[in-house]
């Protein structure tokens, strides 16, 4: 039998595994920050109308510039935006894979700060860009100096900022991004993936657009919108930023399905986003809760929490896992990560983990550095 | 206001127009080699029921293995193929993007038979990964020998061969695939998205795959299975191949929309391949008149015609837009190319041809030694 090995595979990619978190049926799967309450019914079925429409034409190519799509998205995301500075792939996954195929590559570099989202130097490595992880300040946090210093240390050619942050879901504040973007000579990128999240009124990185030609805040449905299914991702920037994507994209990337149910999803935003609360409050629920088992939650402006204090994590996501209860093991040390879920799912992992006994205290936060008592 | 000029693009897509046939609407498009024949109202509404179902769980990630939907694949494509051997993407651009991500790459290079698909290049050039364009013999057929002598000089990293080839139509016999394969170090890519309009029991280079595990077979749901708004193209390899695969594809790549679609298609594959035969019968009626009118359209095993003898292709073009007929001018001196449509599109094609007059005749058949009489 022929193995990976015996093939001519790039030697960048030799020894390699695929990328994903396990992907196993339970009843309760808190590990991928999905938005666990399912698309309401009347819109679901807008939605399934919309596509019914959509294959009666399905033998012909989709539109290319999914006009109406990034029209419609403009409106969702305000800020006077309009199609033009608009752009979406299937998922933001490839949304930031545009971003790397047009303005890195070979030669050119990407700087994030770790901890962050495993994708970004999985992205950079797909697209031969060089990968610079640098660091933050105590609980994860970014401040402006700090960032601002390592963009004038590594002069990365893209600059990749998740706010608020995956894995540990720190918010970030605007006065990062300005820093960076000041302190930057190319894109400056926010990952804005959680952002519905954030406390209500809290100002998106939207609001720094304009007069920012290289600054691009991308967005996803995944999350908020509860489409994780669909893979859609999109993009605010100026429109010349979005005619650089369109040199990289493969012609027709977005299905004409794909457009239809976004479509749809978009025509009932407000009735998608209904839940954003009650997931907000089950993430406040989390952090409150994880303190009072003895566990060491940090602040999150996301739909997840990242918890420390825990002696073994591996141990402790296996207890879950028998008790039906999948949550991420995202190997910093001594953490774990729980999705916020509906209250009853948020429940069963509260359950599942006081069962386990209160954590040994080995870890005494004192002794962490990068724990919170938020 | 920014232009794309201003932005720190690589200096590679500097001066660069994106990729695409102009998308009109006309009454007679004949432009892009889809298939004219809309999707059947009953699988249609098989397909719209199953994306329902995926809709209801559209709020969580799709399988990322999307197991059932290589089953499916496997099942349709016979010759013992099992879903082990099976690979799906946006699109037959988007296999063959994630093909050149594991086995191309700055530093190695891809080799094709001009003039071929025009978006090999541009594949490449996203991928950083080396083009080489070789010849082909008159006719723009391709014999062992000829395309064996090429790929012994060049000694590229991948060789695609596109069976039938677009633009020009032309079948490639298996005795090539073989001498190929036999003459290459590396990867060998059979691009058969018009495959299935080859003369019936044609055999494809399916047939060649076992005991080569370098040979990959690409197809395509865009064509004979008029599915080109729903983006799924899809491969047969070695297992070890898809494993490669499995490391460059971006996590979650196919929607559970996508798959629930692609799988109710496929459910019905019989019947959405049964206009293939009509097809088949309107290109060689094409092949047929199109001599009749005094042009030199060439021997073709797709569903679309080239066809020589044009002295001002540009005009035309324009002309048959004019009267609402869309066609496609592929940069072939003094070529164009039409698609076979229903048979009223076809009729409307040739009589909008006819009413332009003759050709000239100032491209004399024997001075042209690209042209066939086929």
């Amino acid at each position: 039998m022929t193995s990976l090995s015996d093939l001519p595979i790039r030697d960048d990619l030799r020894g390699r595994t695929p990328y994903g978190a396990p992907q196993k049926v339970v009843p309760v799967a808190l590990n991928v920050n999905e938005n666990t309450h399912p698309v309401p019914e009347d819109v679901a079925a807008d939605i399934v109308a919309r596509v019914a429409v959509a294959v009666t034409g399905v033998n012909r190519y989709p539109d290319r510039e999914f006009t109406e799509l990034r029209e419609a998205f403009a409106r969702y995301l305000g800020h006077g935006l309009t199609a033009e500075q608009v752009w979406a792939a299937n998922g933001s996954n490839e949304v930031l894979q545009h971003i790397l195929q047009a303005f890195g590559g070979p030669g050119r570099s990407l700087l994030g700060f770790a901890p962050t989202y495993s994708m970004y130097p999985l992205l950079a490595s797909g697209t031969g860009t060089g990968w610079i992880a640098a660091g933050r300040d105590a609980e994860f946090e970014l401040s402006p100096e700090t960032a601002a210093a390592a963009v004038r240390e590594h002069d990365p050619d893209i600059v990749i900022l998740c706010s608020p942050n995956n894995p540990t879901g720190t918010p970030l504040s605007l006065d990062t991004v300005e820093a960076v973007y000041a302190a930057a000579r190319g894109i400056v990128i926010v990952d804005e993936a959680y952002a519905e999240f954030m406390p209500e009124g809290e100002p998106s990185a939207l609001t720094l657009l304009p007069g920012r030609e290289r600054l691009l805040v991308s967005r996803t449905m995944s999350k908020a919108f509860a489409f994780a299914g669909a893979r859609v991702g999109y993009l605010a920037a100026d429109p010349a930023v979005v005619d650089a994507l369109r040199l990289v994209r493969l012609p027709y990337h977005l299905s004409a399905i794909t457009q239809a149910a976004a479509l749809g999803a978009l025509a009932h935003s407000d009735e998608m986003l209904a839940m954003v609360g009650e997931i907000r409050a089950q993430r406040d629920r989390l952090v409150v809760e994880l303190a009072e088992l003895g566990y060491l939650p940090h602040c999150s402006g996301s739909n997840f929490v990242l918890f420390g204090g825990v002696d073994d994590p591996h141990a402790v996501f296996e207890a879950l896992l028998e008790r039906g209860v999948l949550i991420r093991d995202v190997g910093i040390p001594h953490h774990l990560r729980v999705t916020a879920g509906t209250e009853t799912e948020t429940t069963a992992f509260l359950e599942a983990l006081r069962a386990l006994g209160r954590p040994s205290g080995a870890v005494p936060a004192g002794a962490q550095s990068v724990s919170s008592q938020s």
